[in-house]
């Protein structure tokens, strides 16, 4: 990637962030010999604002097309989030509400307005049901099943919707994108999770004649509360929010990231703090750009020369001017440009 | 609806052949009060002309058109011929094409152009995607199963489809067609066999807050092989089309139509023959309009003097002007109209 870009790796790429893939080197020989790709990623629009772990895929994907110059896709699954939630006070207008709220943080991290068309499933379901019907054809409910642990008491809309995310994986699925380009090749970063609506995609291709999509994927982003919790959108204190302000960055990393260090000083000292469990030192290398400096402080926090507090400051020095910039930009994006970026047009190569 | 309407009431009304209703008092009531209602019914596109039995509640929902005046919106769920079809040789495009030259029939049915809008669901799922949503959030998988008969090893489309045939009972579904009237009464006459997709549509109703539909259904209409066999697409003598030739329609007949006579002469003379299983007289009792007519040939065959030679004569020559009448008005019938009628806008009342 460096060579073909001519630009440095993403420190996401470097430190194993993105740490799996499927035929990403297809995707870069065929780029080599002349044939563009674009990109595919979304978001289930669940919350008003996203938080750092939803900011993993959109900004490696905003490198990304950064890097090769190629067009993007962005589906928010407004449909989804109304047919797999539980909160029946919530209506579909509310998701696709959220849906156009959460379009101003996506553009907000850099996007080529040029290069990138962003979807809810609820205005755009229409161009892409063709394909989703062929691709619900080849997939029985046996299979869905044990891909993704469906039930007989879900609800019956549950069953078709991963047809719905995979659509955009095929190119055929954008005529006003893409014309008469109707195989260009598909990469799609995003979070593991994610890994099972692909690999069923990846099925399905070669039946509908088109061609698999490629993958590459990034690690589980941790809670605040560590890594075996999960980041909730009902309890603000799981997540940093691209919203917060500096005060609330600042109380819930000293209240709440899970720490890796010792009990008390003195045992801290003598043991040294545990990188692989402290919240603090992950986020910093999700976030601190600087290989030295993020090596420095594992070997000091390992160490137990740094203390606890003091890598809590230095996560919040690193991600304050970070939340701030997005808040300036994101300040800047108005419905009208959200508007454009949403209206399917033929994007630039 | 006599009084209403101040027209004779249907033959399909008169001898019962629309047997059973659901809320059809309620929608009569309305419209005598000022409330106007719309009707809706629909086809799945599976062959290129539409039989005898198609027709029945194209007939039936122009006559109620004309007779109260009111818009009809006209299904083609050419994504469910495709879900549902087990011949892997026909692709989405081969039903769309189907529902296109479907429109044309039904359009020669005589619909009023300004009052009717015909339409395939590939084409127009976009906006009917949120009550589609809506309905299937409210349907259990268990319960469709009980419903429908579905099992495990369908295809993933195929469970969600029964929230895209309730969906057109709703105005809402039809913004550009009703503007700010979202709860419009809705009349769908239908055969009997789709009452399940509509059991379920009013069950569901309350809960998204709209009006029930109502329901008028039609009786099974016979192949021509008789009361328990069933017409098939695939096999051309069980059924007549719209498109057969005179020649084709007698050779059918003469050969095929499934007799309630005597065995020989003599027996026929002596017991007479049975109406209660005449193909040739169930097709008379749909398509001739004279009763007094209807009773004479159900007293002279019943008594055997009337043979099964001369009743199929009869129906041959009831059909022969319909079919002929059908074809000519079906030749006049351009895809520019087609165009039109399937273009969402607003219908007069």
């Amino acid at each position: 990637m460096e060579s073909l870009t001519g630009r440095p790796l993403h420190p996401f790429l470097r430190r194993g962030i993105f740490f799996s893939h499927r035929d990403l080197q297809e995707i870069l020989q065929l780029y080599e010999s002349g044939t563009p790709f674009y990109l595919y990623t979304g978001r289930g629009p669940s919350s008003d604002a996203l938080h750092l772990g939803h900011m993993i895929p959109f900004l490696f994907t905003q490198y990304l097309q950064e890097a090769f110059q190629v067009p993007c896709v962005i589906q928010l699954t407004d449909d989804e989030k109304f047919l797999f939630s539980k909160d029946n006070s919530k209506k579909l207008e509310d998701y696709q509400r959220l849906g156009w709220e959460n379009a101003k943080d996506i553009l907000a991290v850099g996007f080529d307005c040029e290069r990138t068309f962003i979807f809810r499933d609820t205005d755009y379901i229409g161009t892409m049901y063709p394909n989703i019907l062929k691709i619900q054809k080849a997939v029985t409910y046996n299979q869905a099943k044990a891909i993704f642990g469906f039930d007989d008491s879900d609800n019956i809309g549950k069953h078709g919707f991963p047809a719905v995310q995979a659509a955009p994986s095929f190119s055929s699925s954008f005529p006003q994108l893409f014309g008469s380009q109707t195989n260009l090749p598909c990469l799609i970063p995003c979070a593991i999770d994610q890994d099972p609506y692909f690999r069923m995609t990846r099925d399905v291709a070669p039946k509908l004649g088109y061609r698999k999509p490629a993958l590459i994927h990034s690690k589980f982003f941790p809670a605040l509360q560590g890594e075996n919790t999960k980041m909730s959108a009902s309890m603000a204190h799981t997540a940093i929010y691209v919203s917060d302000t500096a005060k609330q960055l600042k109380t819930k990393v000293n209240k709440y990231a899970f720490s890796g260090g010792g009990a008390t000083i003195e045992e801290h000292q003598k043991h040294g703090g545990n990188c692989d469990i402290d919240v603090s030192y992950k986020y910093l290398s999700f976030f601190l750009e600087d290989d030295e400096q993020l090596e420095r402080i594992r070997q000091e926090y390992s160490s137990g020369k740094m203390l606890t507090g003091e890598i809590k400051a230095k996560l919040i020095q690193v991600l304050q001017p970070l939340l701030e910039r997005h808040q300036q930009r994101r300040s800047q994006v108005t419905d009208e440009m959200i508007r454009k970026v949403m209206t399917p047009r033929q994007l630039s190569f």
